[in-house]
């Protein structure tokens, strides 16, 4: 705004606030009251001083509203992204006007966002499913922002599943998910997402330990300290492209403790990496053999142990091939890490939560949950006495134990209940959630002492300052994240929303400034990054599929819309433009498999479109740009409206046509019907479930070559609904083989497969097969030869 | 607050715009700067005039912020209850903060809430399945709330699923849903709820036409004139009790138009209801041959029409029975409510959208979507008009066409793409919401002026004011809904949220006081009453099933926990108490049933639980005093955490045990199998779904008897999983039959039922039987019977 404009706004505001303070001070003064003020001004005019009287507002409202309040022509200065807890989402919201404006899906399908509806970001979810089992809900927890040089970049976000050890990679140009990775040792997790400063690693630790080959023991104290653990995953992350490297990835074992919460080291700190832990008692339990419930009996010694791990050359190892494989993943024994000095426990308070590394590097926080101080550790003085193998002792299971004297800077009380802990730009400045004395403490860690507190509404867990966990806070805007408001918003029955609340911490005390219900899960965590690191978009290159963000084989262009038919399969290859579905009808036979490829066209913002298939319960919301796909067996005669919500027009929702299911004879329905199902089937994940005794029965690979649905089409030694696959990889090179079967609308046109899809009215459809899926499909494929060439000798 | 803390207040804040204002001021007047004003205090030390500039605020926004910020000792005064659209839930905020603090789930799960997780929510849904096929999303689109004397009671919500024909309807005293209700008719709506006035009935109507029996015709002019019908749906509601009374509830039989929005008459024209169409032309598209697509074809005519019924006659026509059951639904047909005077039509704007009927009840109010104009019609006027009989024809199926100029009191152009109206206290005062001109019209449809036009920030659609559709608007506050925001809020990708401006609607000239993003699909509709119509809980009566709002019969209480046993089930009775839960494992072998019913004994409002198996896509969230039911069938074998997330402890989640799965010699594991998973298919709702023709061969009540899975335990003629059905009828009295398949439970302690569970190691499941299915399924058991005593002969 020019200071011309400006002064005028001024002049106007000065002149509302002479006019008004005057009315509210002659209303107080006790003098007679004027006429208007009597019988009070009509609401719609009223002055800024009756509206101030009418509500009840004090100086400090007025100030805070000021803070806060954000009209169309000033612009939010930061942007938040929540974990959703049991919601399976991620929250985004803005500071400091506390509005929300977007919900990132992840571990949950989203109708409205129409994630897990169509057959790409199902594919997506699929990548989640454990142990070949369907998951569709998950507990987000622990968001994480990639880093360059220790400070957030803004370009992915990273969130874990605690629920079901699982995590998310969503990218920040269209705040959409784009990876789903599973743990395969863990059965929870709790500590992740943590970024190493550039990056180069995500730390997820495991939270109640399980076997590892999750395998069936029973449950006993000899069992439970021999084939129960815990670990810490160092998942390597590509920061230009934001996916993460599987396979070079690899995972600490640990003692079955509990373990939680981790930080990576920065500057002097480096490399390193801190988890703590609870349960050191290794507790098991035991309501019915009398004993304590489980975490009771986990609170019996007075300390628990912090973890101390050297990432850097814990690659250096695994580059040597100094790991065990279990489960796919790369794991470093507890032994090797001892004998290679990169692993050490020290002493913490019992039961803590949160470690947070200072922005210097050079300190280290652990805030002990059922004690009432945080303790600051020094990694000089770490480094000394692993320098000097200056240990107390050695756990069971023989880690070097460092003694809590050795390491520490010093401690301070900040309540009962410390939980998480975020810095300030000043040197030395932490603000520390408390949860049973229900405040935030702001002190100093490195003068140990107590600086201010503010009070939160209800039983604050984590808080978030900006960029609080990096090397560079900024200061300006804390959020307490409460559990709970309790006579706080008007009651809407027994489920309460959370509390989030706006702290400005840019002067000496804090000042809470908003109050911002949010109606979700149990509240996890938040990051909270400055808007200009963000660079979005607001559409994709027309044919795009959004989760590999490539274009899709199946995208046409308007004009050559077609359907491909075949007995089994009706698959539709269409357009939506400017609201319009082309084609406008789709007419099928009961039975038969319905797949509708989709290309909206539309290159404007507005062209946001929901294709909607009623009673079939199928739905889709297209980006501008985006190709998607709907599929699903036609099992029901009759004719269903197809409908395209459409915001662009006064219209709204628009008919398109009718989905019009005609009855077949009865015989060829049930063969069909039966067909379907079984593809249906392997879609929507049911997949093949084999037992322990099972597996160890099956091929390589000849899981996967179940789980993709291949026998649907294909027998060994006969001609099925597809050609035979017995020794195919002897008529085709493993090259053509891998591409044929990861991509194969790319072969279509190969004289040989137009000859196969005339003989078999069939196309090999796209499965979706991972690469190293693909290459374990052709190692059965062969195995398949060998056993038939055994036998014929 | 009393007046001497609020002289406090006074002073202080007075102290603050004293300071301030001189700051400013000299900042602006362009002399000297200070050195504070040079460098800035720092941010938390601003005054409030500092921070005004920095912010760069208008005192128009100042103002606005003075009535919209809502701290810790002032209550909101209104609530909102919006549609979530695809989203399939309620989001409620309040008024004027503009926070949300609710998202009711209704079509949708939502795992947050636990909808659709636990036996008992699931069962609520499945009342919404379609043709026996799962139907797991929806898009909620108009919210009603229950009235007395035509004004809202605060008591019931009912909203419509406009892509499947449902609605849904939610208890305003915990904000949870209670009842759905398919209309068997339908193949989609839109024009849903409006209640009359006094809530007798809901008016839904059908949208895009579609056979009513829901049959597969080909889609041709006959067949679409001939077997393709819209209709409305008066359905009955007990607004004592909340619920929809079905058998009490009929149907207008319309012609194929697309009939859209509804509104009840009030005062002289209670009794009657009010509902337009579009594509009265009866277009059925065309595409392949060449033809204009389907909408585009249905604006050729000048006009359409409104629909004019008149339900009191009606109901007492369907007391006579003067209806035609179809679908289990009493259908009035066209011809019959010609010949009793109760359905006439009268042209109106070219595809209209909103019918409203005015707090007098004297006019209806319609505007005309493709229409510059919104058309008034004198409730008077139509009334003669039928009493002289005074038609200007009749449409191609016999319905008299009251002529425009005999019905219109006359019309306003109020700008492009009129849509929605509502009302001010102020007679003959009411608000426009213009689409494709992007604002409100405020104007008099008894003078027929426009009086003021308010912008709103992007495409404009429904528009909503307090108690703005009842015999008694409250005015201060009215929102519009804009169908997405550009440029408004920092980007966060192509989806962009919903906006909703709050508009202070007190004074003469609208004002809009903020803007508020909704990170939602496609807004619809909201209702905004005042906050005093709500008396909610915060809690159940320990042991309340939340669905029933009935005591659970599987509640125990702590000390009586136990665990039911057999070799295909393992049950479990347990409590939730503190953060425990009692019993902390669960062992099981693998293959079998495991249901674990737990009742939350905690009372106060932090008595909240969420209780989680990992790796089993298992999870609810207890109210205080609930008790509810996972079930699932055990096929991995291994050890699975489970947690407690518990909102009243720092610990916040905790282990209580693991789900313990052994394995099964493979035999007996894969017989377990499958017949766990032939009940849980059954559970989960894969249906059996009976072909038009195999529908005509099953005997009544058939279909009932294999929906709820009978046929896993029970044959004719022999005996199974449970005891030999055949002749049933003639052991036992149908009264007992009936409450057995219906409450199991309520007579497991008689005799001959405790040896039969001795013999079959098995109990009868509570399937959820309505009372009519029950009925249907005794139908059945006296046809089985009858059947074989023929052979017998």
């Amino acid at each position: 705004m020019n200071m011309k404009k400006f002064s005028t706004y001024i002049s106007l505001f000065m002149a509302t606030l002479i006019i008004s303070s005057l009315l509210v001070f002659t209303g107080c003064g006790g003098k007679k009251k004027s006429a208007v003020e009597e019988i009070g001004a009509p609401r719609g005019d009223e002055s800024f001083g009756q509206v101030i009287k009418r509500r009840g507002l004090t100086s400090d409202d007025i100030l805070a509203a000021a803070k806060t309040y954000t009209p169309d022509h000033v612009q939010d200065e930061y942007v938040t992204v929540n974990s959703g807890g049991q919601e399976g989402n991620l929250p985004t919201y803005l500071v400091p006007s506390m509005r929300l404006v977007k919900y990132t899906p992840t571990n949950t399908r989203n109708p409205y966002d129409g994630y897990g509806y169509s057959t790409e970001t199902y594919g997506l979810m699929r990548q989640g499913f454990i142990d070949g089992h369907q998951i569709l809900w998950g507990d987000t927890h622990h968001p994480g922002i990639s880093e360059t040089n220790g400070d957030y970049n803004g370009k992915w976000l990273v969130i874990n599943d605690k629920a079901n050890p699982r995590l998310f990679v969503v990218d920040l140009k269209d705040f959409e998910p784009k990876q789903v990775i599973k743990n395969p040792l863990f059965r929870s997790d709790h500590g992740g997402c943590f970024f190493t400063p550039n990056s180069e690693y995500i730390m997820e630790a495991s939270q109640y330990p399980a076997p590892f080959d999750h395998k069936y023991y029973p449950l006993n104290d000899v069992n439970f300290r021999k084939y129960w653990r815990g670990g810490l995953t160092y998942w390597k992350f590509d920061n230009e492209n934001g996916r993460i490297d599987k396979k070079n990835s690899f995972t600490f074992e640990f003692p079955p403790y509990t373990q939680d919460l981790s930080d990576a080291g920065k500057n002097a700190s480096y490399g390193w990496g801190f988890t703590n832990s609870f349960c050191t008692e290794m507790y098991i339990g035991g309501d019915m053999q009398g004993r304590p419930p489980f975490e009771a009996g986990c609170s019996s010694r007075d300390v628990d142990y912090l973890h101390v791990t050297n990432w850097k050359k814990a690659a250096e190892l695994v580059k040597q091939g100094k790991y065990k494989l279990i489960n796919g993943m790369k794991v470093i024994p507890i032994k090797e890490a001892i004998k290679y000095g990169i692993l050490f426990l020290i002493p913490e308070p019992k039961s803590p939560h949160g470690v947070d590394v200072d922005p210097t590097g050079d300190y280290i926080l652990v805030a002990g949950k059922l004690d009432s101080h945080v303790w600051v550790y020094s990694f000089k003085k770490i480094m000394n006495a692993i320098k000097n193998k200056d240990f107390e002792g050695y756990d069971s299971y023989g880690i070097p134990i460092i003694a809590l004297k050795t390491a520490l800077h010093g401690s301070v009380e900040v309540g009962l209940g410390p939980l998480h802990n975020q810095f300030d730009p000043v040197k030395g400045v932490v603000y520390t959630s408390v949860y049973v004395d229900s405040w935030t403490t702001k002190w100093d860690y490195i003068n140990l002492k107590v600086l201010d507190h503010v009070s939160s509404n209800y039983n604050i867990g984590h808080l978030v300052s900006t960029h609080g966990d990096t090397k560079h806070p900024q200061g300006k805007y804390l959020i307490e994240l409460d559990k709970l408001s309790i006579d706080r918003f008007n009651p809407v029955g027994p489920l309460h929303p959370q509390n989030h609340q706006l702290i400005d911490i840019s002067g000496d005390k804090m000042k809470i400034i908003y109050d911002m219900p949010l109606p979700m899960g149990e509240p996890h965590y938040t990051v909270m990054f400055n808007k200009d690191l963000l660079h979005t978009i607001d559409k994709y290159p027309v044919g795009t599929d959004i989760v590999s963000l490539k274009k899709a084989s199946y995208a046409v262009t308007p004009g050559n819309e077609h359907t491909n038919r075949s007995k089994r399969t009706v698959e539709v290859f269409g357009t939506i433009q400017n609201g319009k579905v082309v084609p406008e009808n789709i007419r099928v036979k009961q039975g038969q498999k319905v797949i509708i490829h989709l290309t909206n066209v539309g290159q404007t913002e507005l062209d946001h479109y929901v294709y909607e298939i009623a009673s079939y319960d199928k739905q889709y919301r297209w980006r501008p740009g985006e190709t998607a796909t709907l599929q699903f067996v036609a099992t029901k005669a009759g004719m269903y409206p197809l409908m395209l919500d459409d915001i662009s027009s006064p219209e709204g929702r628009k008919l398109q046509g009718y989905l019009q299911v005609s009855y077949r004879p009865a015989a060829e329905k049930a063969r069909l019907l039966a067909f379907s199902k079984r593809i249906q089937k392997d879609n929507e994940m049911q997949k093949f479930q084999p037992s322990a005794i099972e597996l160890k029965n099956l091929l390589p690979g000849e899981l996967e070559f179940l789980n993709y649905g291949c026998t649907a089409c294909h027998k060994f030694g006969k001609d099925f609904n597809g050609p035979d696959l017995l020794m195919v990889d002897k008529r085709r090179s493993d090259k053509w083989l891998k591409s044929w079967i990861m991509n194969p609308e790319k072969h279509m046109k190969e004289a040989d497969i137009q000859a196969m899809r005339n003989k078999y009215k069939l196309a090999m459809p796209n499965q979706n097969v991972s690469s190293s899926d693909a290459d374990k499909i052709i190692k059965y494929l062969k195995a398949k030869s060998t056993e038939f060439l055994k036998q014929q000798q």
